[in-house]
């Protein structure tokens, strides 16, 4: 399992088995991340190897371990598109400040899994339902790598909440296009579909949250009363 | 595969195979849901056949067949919670008129599914990423039953895609609460959840739309300032 790892951390590309497959100076992490890709597309997360993906890339399993600390760290980088560097685009989320964040939002993840006509989504999907800690493991991922610095920038109270809710409706806006396929959703381009969806993650993000502090709805310390002025409750 | 098929139509219930397991007046119809529940859960939705969940609930698949008229009108009915009757809920939703529509409708979906903590929406979920056929049966059945119906009593233009886009948000926070369990939204109550929700939901119905009717969509004012008066189109 770990054998050679040492000699593959650092540089250990060009060190791996001569296939003929590996000059020097390739993509040797692109490389096992496409492998990790066709290894998913074709055997599902659950079915799906470390082993196997180092062989499908033509590298000792080793230096598999050496780019990836584990399978759900493995299989989440195959889930991401190719060049896309998920703290840059937060950051290009992020320059234009709160003024149409949920519409940039929107339009950032739809078009990060519009390759392929969200073939990659749909692997991702088809992972998502396999097998209880890959879903941690993504959510995790995902979190860390964009949410969690969306929220930190927020100056909204409930800021994770905000995020939550935001979070889920862009998830269900990826199914309905890539994996439901529902005409209305799958049918238009991307600018239009985040025009739509845009005033919605914005309400999450920096608008008022509905005050649910009733009987049923205890204490529920959501959003109250804040706001530059006024994030009133429009409940009640 | 058909045989004995007019011996089970119309209350063919009690001529089953006597089996012992099938007294008179018994529930036919629902043990078959639950045994397709049950197969769906075991084996998936591709694998899991007719004849299977015949054997399950000690029927004659004939019998199936007089009930279901394939597979995936099966397995859609046993992705419906048990006693949910969709026309009834639609009715209730739309009793209170389009006052509120986006909280009820979000407080209907998700107590549906709160069932066993989620766990039929997880079955649903596993079957969704399962096959096209499968996915396109669903969204069909959702649609009829469900949707359809809500989108016929929207007095706002648009109304195919303003259900699509609901759905869509939906969609996402029973993944959210079910799936991926982020804790946010998987730790509240329904009622604290709808009430987040309903107006994101609401504004899909009745609110205003953004305007995209561009090439790539110039005009683009998003949702401006509108009223009930002012659903202008945003499309052509």
């Amino acid at each position: 399992m770990a054998d050679g790892a040492a000699g593959a951390a650092g540089g250990g590309e060009d060190q791996a088995r001569p296939r003929g497959r590996r000059p020097a100076g390739s993509d040797t992490r692109g490389d096992i991340v496409a492998a990790a890709r066709a290894e998913l597309a074709q055997r599902g997360y659950d079915g799906a190897s470390v082993r196997s993906v180092a062989r499908r890339a033509g590298v000792d399993p080793a230096l598999v371990r050496h780019y990836f600390e584990d399978k759900a760290e493995l299989f989440a980088a195959a889930m991401v598109p190719t060049g896309v560097e998920p703290a840059q685009v937060v950051g290009q989320l992020l320059e234009g400040g709160l003024d149409g964040l949920g519409e940039r939002l929107a339009r950032a993840v739809l078009e990060v899994w519009e390759d392929e006509h969200g073939e990659r989504f749909r692997v991702l999907f088809g992972a998502l339902g396999s097998s209880e800690p890959h879903v941690q493991a993504m959510a995790q991922f995902l979190g860390r790598q964009v949410f969690a610095r969306v929220v930190a920038e927020l100056p909204t109270p409930d800021a994770d909440l905000r995020m939550a809710l935001a979070a889920s409706h862009v998830v269900g806006v990826l199914i309905a296009r890539h994996v439901l396929q529902l005409p209305e959703i799958a049918g238009m381009g991307t600018d239009r579909l985040a025009a739509l969806v845009g005033p919605a993650l914005q309400g999450y993000l920096t608008g008022p949250l509905a005050d649910v502090r009733s009987p049923d709805r205890p204490t529920a310390p959501l959003a109250g009363a804040h706001t530059e002025e006024d994030y009133s409750s429009h409940e009640e």
